[in-house]
């Protein structure tokens, strides 16, 4: 077993939370604070490995609950892990399938056979785990603590997350309660297991596979403070913040960060679960956030919606980081997306050029404004890492969000 | 004006009519023969302009007819032309759009609103031209030699086709001379309007266009053999063999090629317009044509069909040169599509890999099989032009098409 997971900080703000550091793994070394973009079925929709790499990805997210059901994990057991089967040398987090468990069987099945369509997925939650029905073809799956780290195992990712009861929300203090002592039981389990696959794996020179733990608690400051002091006194390799952006208000999620960050361990890495809007991130990385997930770059880019911070969100209505290149007005216009972007896509393409492209729904399209935000969002975040490191966090933050 | 347009004949295989030659564009040299890939709308499907130079793509084609009609003539003049709408510096070729207003508008209606689908397009052709509707909203167009010359230029492709009048299949004798004659009287407007456009260019350094003519006849001897005289008679830099394709056998496309190419300068190119499917590239070549456009490598490629020329060609009862990729037997196949292939997607990724993307529709898994296709082709047709150069055509061919 190959000891290579750890966590060293290079530089902390003064004014904030904010710091600077490298989270060194098998697979090679992560700056942070990073963004990390989600690749929910093996892939990082439109992306091969190569634009990850070329756009400076150097942590991508992959779920469990979709690999584990397509292809399976008998068909990436037989390539050794995601890495081998996704041709991705980097590392790779992944979560436990808690969150896609309940949210998918919370929700309404979606299956390709339109019959089906509307129907509740089956969802049966106990102390030992969940038995749910595959949102693809409603056959029956169980995951518990100890299976969902199996899995991981299988998967071969470099951070595993333990399993947890993804506490829905809007939730009462009770029943918030209720979900996040058993995520705590399931925690301690989710160790026992890691810690017996570790030594059952004969594999020589195996790469060593951390595993955080995740914190619930749902809105409530005494619950998310005694969750993180709980999970935070086990031997955890690092910690993730859950059951966030689940419908909560920004508000009610930036009292959550303050409220727990203070209690976890300086010199262990934090992930933030499913939370990077642009305006999102100059927050989560002054409360010492070191890594976070988000579909929203990718997800709005297959939408047309590309980030922008110039003269052109002062004059969108709407307030946000991004335009809509599909719009008419954007028809005849030379301009890159961004003027002095660096990416591909405003080196060598009109936003008139994407406008025809998304048009006329050419596949080109989704994948040159997938390019474009992420990254716009990588050069974002490397220039917050320069800032906190020069001690100019502030002002730069002020400089980006009032341009 | 820069003259940089010239082709040269630098091998004769001494069995066939095959020849390998190079045509110099202003935006750089053609190694012929050579397979054309289709960018129908400004895009070849799923690739990047980047992909296409490291495919080795030299030239690529893109319909007037679409681009005419989405984004329209006046964003492209913004551009000065395709090259710097697309963001790509290499050669490229188009049509006079007289194959889709005629195609498309013989068949029926293909619009986003469902309440016209299954109408029939109206399509007039007379003399002096055609009005169609478009396909996309209904509204009124007219294509005349003219008018096609002027939007070809608009477009600024290095290589233009004449207006002709696409004969159907399968047509009479007599519509087909009809048909024919008036693609003879086009061709001579065209020739005239291309020299009017040519000389009111006011441009500096304007790159030269250059102007094929098209040859028609269906499938008669006779007729065939009177378009290839007349056609090449008039000061065509190069000349289409149009009309094929459109539902006549293989035999009486070779019939075609073999009444036609005895008839054609050896010292101007040739261009065969819609063929190239694997198992008419030999053909085709020992024929002496140039250059073809096909959009099978590229169409198949998104449907999951593969081009493989190894041992699963064999065990293939459809006997074509490909594998449908996303079959059940490839789920755990780790192997890449084709063994030895050189391409970004074999040289990274697995059949299984593939295979998972198509299953759950990941848009890279329509790129990958794209890239793979598109290299398979040039790659044998690269090989075949060594082999003409150095006299092994016959034996390349025998051994390629019986492994």
């Amino acid at each position: 077993m190959i000891q290579t997971f750890s966590f060293e900080i290079t530089a902390k703000d003064k004014k904030t939370k904010a710091r600077t550091g490298v989270i060194h793994t098998p697979h090679g070394d992560i700056e942070t604070p990073t963004f990390v973009p989600v690749g929910t079925q093996a892939s990082v929709k439109t992306l091969s490995p190569l634009e990850l790499d070329e756009l400076g990805v150097r942590l991508f997210f992959v779920n469990t609950y979709h690999t584990y059901l397509r292809p399976g994990l008998d068909v990436i057991k037989k390539f050794g892990g995601l890495h081998q089967f996704m041709g991705w040398n980097g590392p790779i987090i992944t979560d436990s399938g808690g969150f896609q468990v309940f949210s998918l069987g919370r929700k309404k099945f979606v299956t390709k056979n339109e019959k089906e369509e509307g129907e509740a997925a089956l969802v049966s939650i106990g102390e030992d785990g969940v038995v749910f029905q595959s949102h693809w073809d409603g056959s029956k799956h169980e995951f518990t603590p100890e299976k969902s780290m199996q899995y991981e195992w299988a998967l071969g990712s470099d951070i595993h997350i333990a399993f947890d009861d993804c506490t829905p929300y809007p939730v009462t203090p009770q029943d918030a309660k209720k979900s996040m002592e058993r995520t705590h039981r399931w925690a301690v389990r989710s160790l026992e297991e890691h810690g017996k696959l570790k030594a059952e794996d004969g594999r020589q020179n195996k790469p060593y596979q951390a595993l955080y733990g995740s914190i619930q608690g749902s809105v409530y400051e005494d619950l998310r403070k005694e969750s993180a002091k709980f999970i935070t006194s086990l031997p955890f390799d690092g910690f993730a913040i859950g059951g966030v952006a689940v419908g909560e208000t920004k508000k009610e999620m930036a009292n959550v960060l303050e409220w727990v960050m203070p209690i976890l361990p300086d010199e262990k890495p934090r992930h933030l679960l499913g939370v990077g809007e642009i305006d999102d991130i100059f927050e989560l990385i002054s409360c010492g956030v070191d890594t976070f997930d988000c579909v929203q770059a990718t997800r709005l880019g297959r939408m047309g919606r590309v980030f922008t911070n110039s003269e052109l969100r002062i004059q969108n209505s709407e307030k946000e980081f991004n335009i809509d290149i599909t719009k008419r007005e954007y028809a005849g216009d030379m301009r890159p997306i961004e003027e002095g972007c660096g990416c591909y896509t405003c080196q060598h393409f009109s936003r008139s050029y994407l406008r025809h492209l998304f048009h006329v729904r050419e596949l080109l399209g989704y994948r040159l404004a997938t390019i474009h935000n992420i990254y716009f969002i990588n050069h974002l975040v490397s220039q917050i890492r320069a800032s906190i490191k020069e001690g100019t966090f502030a002002e730069f933050r002020t400089h980006f969000t009032n341009p």
